[in-house]
C-alpha cells in the first residue's frame, strides 16, 4: 500500500522535509523558510509564467509592500474581506506611526490609487500591469507549507479596459494562460469554476477559480481571475475620457497565480513514495551521473564521468554524485529530490560507448549510445512530461462524479474522492444557506458552476432546499 | 550649458518623472512606486546578477520578510545598527501580537538562525545561499527615488566557510563579480574601499564597499561585501565538527548588491540632457522603428515597417511607433526613454533597400542595407556599450585627486568633485574624531582605504590630528 495514497498528509510532511524543500522551525507561526531545492523550481515556474504574462501584453511594475489603512476603506466589500487578516505596521524605530500600514494581503488598493493618476484617455487603455511579489495574510486556518502559509509568493496582474466586453475577454485570456502553463507545462489538471456569489473575491462582480485536487480528494484553489466590473474604478475614481469627451469608469480584472501554492500541487500531483517527481524543465538538477566503480576502476570511471558531465552541461543542468555513498544510497537520494534523469556509468559502459539512462517516472534501465545521448535525453524529457500529464489527467477525470440528492452526494464524496456535480437552486446570495447545509452534513464546500458548462437540470431538486434546481454546481472537500 | 552638469538634482528628478520611471505620489513617505520602464530594466539587471551569483556556487532561497525581535538581540553591534531603522509589525487583524516583528532591514539574523540548524559537518561547507528580495529601512535621511528610499530591492548572499582564508577568498570573489557585472556589463565605474572601522557594517570585522560617483561629484555606495569573521557564528551558534571531531565556529561573509540603487547609478552615469541612455542589453525596448511618410506613402511605409518589425523581433525587442505624432516628437519621446537604436524608414529607404540607423549615444545617422541590418545592430550594441564605458571611465578617472592638507582637501573637493586621497593617522576606531573634523570642515566623508593599494605615506601628517600619517584614505561628499 502506498503511503501517498493511504496517508497523504504524512507523505506530504515527510517529503517537504526529506527533500529539503522548506523548514518549519522559523520563529514566527505560519512563516516558512523556503529552501533552495523548492526555490530553484519556483524560480523556473516564475520565469515561465512571467514570460506568458508579458507575451500577452502585461508589463511589470513594483508597488510598495505597505498599504496605508486609508486606502483599504475605499471599497467596502474589500475592506471587510481582507482587513481581518491584515498584519499591521504601527511603529518605526522607537516611535508610533501616525497612520498604520497594512502589509499587502493583495494589491488592488495600492495599485488602483495610482491607476487613477495614470489613466486619462482611451489611449491609456488597456492598461495591463503585473507584479511579482509576496503577500501576507494572517490566516486563522491551519497552515501547511506551500499550501497555506501567512506569507506566500505570487504574481498579480491588474488590468483596466474601456469596455465590459474587453474585460471579459481578459478573464478568458487568463484562463487560457492558466491552461497553457499550469496544465500543459507543469502537468497539473484543474477545472475553472465560477464561484457562487457568496464565495467570490471581496469586491469582485464574479470570480473564476482554477481548482485542482490533492491525492486525498480535497480540492485546492490555484489561480483565480476576477471580473471586477466597475466596483473598484468607482471606489478609486479611475476614469477615462471617451471619444465623445465623456468621462467613463474603466472596467477591471485581476489575476493571481500563487507560485508557492502551485508548487504544492506539483509536489502532490506527481510525487510518489520514493519522493518528488519533477518535469524536466522545472527540475533544479535535470541529470545526475552516478559513477559505478570498484577501487581499481575508480580513477578511470570518474575521469570519464567528468568528460560526460562537461559535455552535457552545455545543454542541461547536470552533476556527478562522486560522494562516498553507495550507488543505491545515491539512487534513493536523487529520487527523493525528483531528479528526472539518472545516468549510471561504469567500466563496461565505458568500454561499449554507452550509458544507462533511468527515468524518474518509470522503472526501466535503458542503455543509450553516448553518440545518441543528447537526443535520448531530450526525447525522455518530452515523454516524461507527456506521461506525467496523462497519468494526472486520467486520475483527475476519475475523481469527477454526479449526485442528485444529499445522500448520493455523501456517497460520491466518499467513493470518488473529488468533485461531485449537484443540482442547486441558484448560485446567487440567497442560496448560501443551501451551501451551509452541504457543509454541515458532509464537510464539503460548494465550489461553483463549471465555466462554459451549458447543461441545466431538468426536473431535479436542489440538494439543499429541495426547491426546483436551476443550475449544476460542484462540491468537494477543500483545503 | 548642460542641465545634467549644472543642476544634477533637478535633472535627476525630471528624468525619473518624464521617462516614467517612478511615481512619488504614493501615500507613504519614502515609499516609491517603480513604474514598468524602470522595472523592466531592473529585471534584466537582476537576471544578469543572479546568473553570475549562481555561476559562483550560490543557490537561491527565500526567508521570511518578518524577523522576530528576539533574533535581533543576539548580535549586539547589529542590533544597535539596525533596530533604530526597523519598521515593526505589532498587530494582526484586530489583536496585538505577543512579540513584535521587524520588517527585515537585512537578513543576517533570519538566515543565521536557520544556518545553525543546517550546518553540522565540514561536508556542509561552504554554504552559499542568496535571496532576491526587498528590504525596509526607515531612513531619517532625505529620500530620493532609487538612490535612497525606505523600501528597496536587492540580492543578499550569505556564505559560511570552514576557514578565514576561504571567507576572505569569497570577499575577493564578490569584488570580482561586482567588477564583471556592474562595471563591465552595466558600464558603471567604481572603487572598492575598505571602510574605516567606525563606518563598517554593524557586526562585521571589515566592510569592503564599491563607491561610484554621481555627476555632481557626490559618492554613492553600490554593493558592499563584508568579512563577518566569527562574530555572527558565535552569536548564532553556527558550528561544524572538523576532521578531528572538534566543534569550530564557521567564518562568514555577506554581499548585498542593491539593484534599485545600481539602477540610480545607471541613470546618472549614462544619461544626458535628452534623457536616459541605456546599454542595449538592459533596455526595455532595444529598437524603435519610426516610419517616415506622407499621406500618399503611409500605407506602403507602414506595411514595410511591419515586415521589418516582424523580422527583427526574432532577435531583439522592437516596436514601431505608429502613433499620430510627428517624427520629431517620436525622436524626443524615445530618446527620453533611452531606447538604444532608432530606425528611420521612409519611401526612399524602401526603394533603395536600406534603413537609417541612429544610435542613442551619438549624433550621426547611418544608412544600413536591410540585408546587413542584423549584423549592424549587433555591432552597434557592442560599440555603444564600449563607448559608454569609455566615457564613464574617463570621467571617473578625472574625479580622482590627492591632497596633503586640510586646505588642499577643500580645494580638491571643489575643483575635482570626486574622491580625494588624504594622509590619515589610522583607519581604526581611535581616528573617528579626525574623520569628524573632515566632515565638519568640508561636509565630506572619509570612505576608507583603496582596496589593494599598497602605497603608504612617508613623512606626511594626518589631515585631522596632525600626527604622523600611516595610511592613505579617500574622502568624498556622499549621498
Amino acid at each position: 500500500m502506498e503511503i501517498k495514497k493511504s496517508n497523504f498528509s504524512e507523505w506530504y510532511n515527510t517529503i517537504t522535509k526529506d527533500a529539503e524543500l522548506c523548514d518549519l522551525r522559523y520563529g514566527i507561526k505560519g512563516f516558512v523558510v523556503f529552501r533552495p531545492w523548492s526555490v530553484m523550481t519556483m524560480n523556473k515556474m516564475y520565469s515561465m509564467m512571467e514570460r506568458e504574462v508579458e507575451k500577452r501584453g502585461h508589463v511589470p511594475a513594483l508597488f510598495p509592500a505597505l498599504i496605508p489603512e486609508s486606502y483599504f476603506t475605499k471599497e467596502s466589500d474589500h475592506v471587510e474581506g481582507f482587513v481581518p487578516e491584515c498584519m499591521w505596521v504601527t511603529r518605526a524605530g522607537s516611535h508610533e506611526l501616525d497612520e498604520k500600514y497594512a502589509m499587502r494581503p493583495t494589491s488592488e488598493t495600492a495599485m488602483y490609487t495610482m491607476y487613477s493618476l495614470w489613466i486619462h484617455g482611451a489611449k491609456d487603455l488597456p492598461l495591463k500591469i503585473y507584479q511579482r511579489c509576496q503577500v501576507w495574510r494572517h490566516e486563522t486556518k491551519a497552515t501547511k507549507p506551500f499550501i497555506r502559509s501567512r506569507e506566500f509568493y505570487w504574481i498579480e496582474a491588474h488590468d483596466c479596459f474601456a469596455t465590459e466586453k474587453d474585460a471579459m475577454a481578459q478573464v478568458r485570456e487568463d484562463m487560457e494562460m492558466s491552461e497553457e502553463v499550469i496544465h500543459q507545462k507543469y502537468g497539473i489538471p484543474f477545472l475553472f469554476f465560477q464561484r457562487p456569489q457568496w464565495d467570490k473575491f471581496p469586491g469582485a462582480v464574479n470570480t473564476f477559480a482554477a481548482d485542482t485536487l490533492m491525492p486525498d480528494g480535497r480540492t485546492l484553489q490555484l489561480p483565480s481571475t476576477h471580473m471586477l466590473g466597475q466596483n473598484f474604478s468607482k471606489a478609486f475614481d479611475i476614469k477615462y475620457t471617451d471619444e465623445n469627451g465623456k468621462d467613463e469608469y474603466v472596467w477591471q480584472t485581476c489575476y493571481g497565480p500563487a507560485i508557492s501554492r502551485i508548487y504544492a500541487a506539483l509536489i502532490a500531483m506527481h510525487g510518489d513514495d520514493k519522493g518528488l517527481v519533477l518535469p524536466f524543465k522545472l527540475a533544479p538538477l535535470q541529470i545526475v551521473i552516478v559513477p559505478i566503480f570498484r577501487d581499481d576502476t575508480k580513477e578511470k570511471v570518474l575521469s570519464e564521468c567528468k568528460k560526460l558531465e562537461k559535455k552535457l552541461s552545455k545543454d542541461f543542468t547536470v552533476k556527478i554524485d562522486d560522494s562516498d555513498n553507495t550507488p543505491g544510497f545515491k539512487y534513493n537520494h536523487w529520487e527523493m529530490r525528483g531528479v528526472p534523469i539518472r545516468l549510471e556509468f561504469g567500466p563496461r559502459d565505458i568500454e561499449s560507448g554507452q550509458v544507462v539512462l533511468v527515468r524518474r517516472d518509470e522503472k526501466g534501465k535503458n542503455p543509450v549510445k553516448l553518440t545518441e545521448l543528447k537526443k535520448a535525453i531530450e526525447k525522455s524529457a518530452e515523454e516524461m512530461l507527456a506521461n506525467m500529464l496523462k497519468k494526472a489527467d486520467e486520475w483527475f477525470a476519475s475523481r469527477l462524479s454526479k449526485a442528485s440528492t444529499m445522500d448520493e452526494l455523501g456517497k460520491q464524496l466518499k467513493e470518488s474522492e473529488g468533485f461531485v456535480r449537484i443540482p442547486f437552486c441558484t448560485d446567487q446570495m440567497e442560496a448560501e444557506g443551501c451551501a451551509d447545509i452541504v457543509k454541515d452534513k458532509w464537510s464539503a464546500n460548494v465550489r461553483g458552476s463549471l465555466f462554459g458548462d451549458k447543461e441545466k437540470p431538468k426536473g431535479e431538486k436542489c440538494v439543499g432546499c429541495g426547491k426546483e434546481a436551476k443550475i449544476y454546481l460542484y462540491a468537494a472537500r477543500q483545503y
